[in-house]
C-alpha cells in the first residue's frame, strides 16, 4: 500500500494551536492541491483526535474531481478511515454520513457497544492491535478491500505512529509563513518521539505555494 | 536592535529529541552559514535550557571570521547572552570562559547568591523583569552597551517569548530532512503558544542547503 502523509504546519511545526482549533495555515492554491491528492487516493485517513477536534467531512470539494473519479469507474469520493483505538468516534460525526465508505480502525480494547454503535451508524469497524491500532495489520485489511493508496491528513499522533512503523512512503508538507507556538500544541509528529535512528527523508522538491512553501519528500 | 533568530529543526519542527539531546539536523554548509551569522552579530543569545542541555561555547569556529572581526576593530567573538530568569547557569558553563563577554539576563526573582556567583565567574548580570526576564528591558540595557545585532540560537521558550514581544526581525530556519517526533520534544517556538493573532512572517527566500532547505523570513 502506498501511504502519503500530507499536512500543513506553521514554520514552528504546529498543526494547530494548543486549543486544537483549526488555524488557516495555507491558502486556496494549497487547498486545491490537497483536494487533488484526495481525489487520487482510495482512502483518506485521520486520527480520532482530528475527528473530535474538527469534525471533518474528508470528501472532495471540487466537483470536477468527483466526475473524473466516476468516469474512471471509481466511487465519487475516496473512503474515509479513522484511527480510533477506543472507538470514540461520535456516531453523528460528519465522516459517518453515507457519501462515502468509512472504516473505523479500532483495537481489541475498544468497547464492544461502541463498536456496535459505529456499525449501526454505517461504519465498517476493523479491529487490529491489542491496546492501540496496529497499522500494519489494519492496512492489510484495507488492502484486501481494494485500498491501495492512502492519504493521511493527521493528526500528529497517527503520523508519528506511521513513521514508527516505517509505513510512510511520501510526505508533502506545506510550511505556512506564521508562528503558532506552544509546547502543548500538536505538531506534525507527536507520539513518544524518536531518540535515535531518526527516520531520514529524501527531499524531492521545494515549491513556493500561496505565501508559504511546499516541501515534498520520499520516505 | 536587530534580532535574528536562527535555528535548525526536523521536518516536524523539533529542535531536538524529547531527551533534549543534540541531534545533527543540518550539515557542513549550514554550520558555515551559522558561523557567518554569528560573526556578523554583536551578541549571540540562548536560553538557560540550551546551556543546561548542551553547554555550548557560542564562539566562532572559523578563524578567518575571527580575524575579519578583529580587522574591523571588533572583539574576536560576539558577546554571549543567556536568558536565565532564575540565574541557573552553572558557574563552570563553557559560555562563562573569558573568550568573550557573557551577559546573563535574570529576573528580579533570581536568588542574589546565584547572581553574585555568576558575577564572580565573570558574567555581567542584567536584571530585567519581575518573575521572568523582560526582553524589551534587557535589550535596552544590551543596546546601551553597544549590542545592536543579536542572533538568537534557541531554545523554543526564548524564541516564543521574543515572538510574543514582537521583537524578532528576521528568522532563518533550516528544515532538515528527518523526523524527530515527540509531543514533549522542544520545538522552534514553545511557551504557551498563540491562540489568535498568530505572528505572520514574510518568506524572503527558499534555498536548498545540505540535504534540507533553508527558509528565510522577515518578521
Amino acid at each position: 500500500m502506498h501511504v502519503h502523509v500530507n499536512a500543513a504546519t506553521s514554520a514552528d511545526g504546529k498543526l494547530s494551536s494548543r486549543r486544537r482549533e483549526q488555524v488557516k495555515i495555507s491558502g486556496v492554491d494549497d487547498f486545491a492541491r490537497v483536494d487533488e491528492i484526495r481525489a487520487a487516493s482510495d482512502a483518506v485517513l485521520v486520527g480520532v483526535g482530528t475527528v473530535l477536534a474538527d469534525d471533518p467531512h474528508l470528501t472532495l470539494d471540487e466537483s470536477s474531481l468527483v466526475s473524473a473519479r466516476e468516469s474512471r469507474g471509481e466511487t465519487p469520493h475516496p473512503a474515509r478511515v479513522v484511527a480510533d483505538s477506543r472507538a470514540r468516534t461520535p456516531t453523528d460525526a460528519r465522516i459517518l454520513d453515507d457519501v462515502a465508505t468509512t472504516y473505523v480502525l479500532v483495537s481489541e480494547a475498544a468497547p464492544a457497544d461502541r463498536c456496535a454503535a459505529l456499525e449501526d451508524a454505517g461504519a465498517v469497524v476493523v479491529a487490529a492491535g491489542e491496546d492501540r491500532v496496529s497499522f500494519p495489520e489494519a492496512f492489510d485489511v484495507l488492502e484486501s478491500r481494494g485500498v491501495e493508496r492512502v492519504m493521511v491528513e493527521g493528526g500528529g499522533e497517527v503520523i508519528f505512529s506511521l513513521f514508527e512503523d516505517a509505513l510512510v512512503d511520501e510526505l508533502t508538507l506545506y510550511v505556512g509563513s506564521m508562528i503558532i507556538g506552544g509546547r502543548d500544541a500538536p505538531t506534525l509528529a507527536d507520539g513518544d518521539g524518536f531518540v535515535e535512528d531518526f527516520p531520514r527523508l529524501s527531499l524531492q522538491s521545494v515549491e513556493r505555494v500561496d505565501d508559504g512553501v511546499l516541501l515534498s519528500y520520499r520516505c
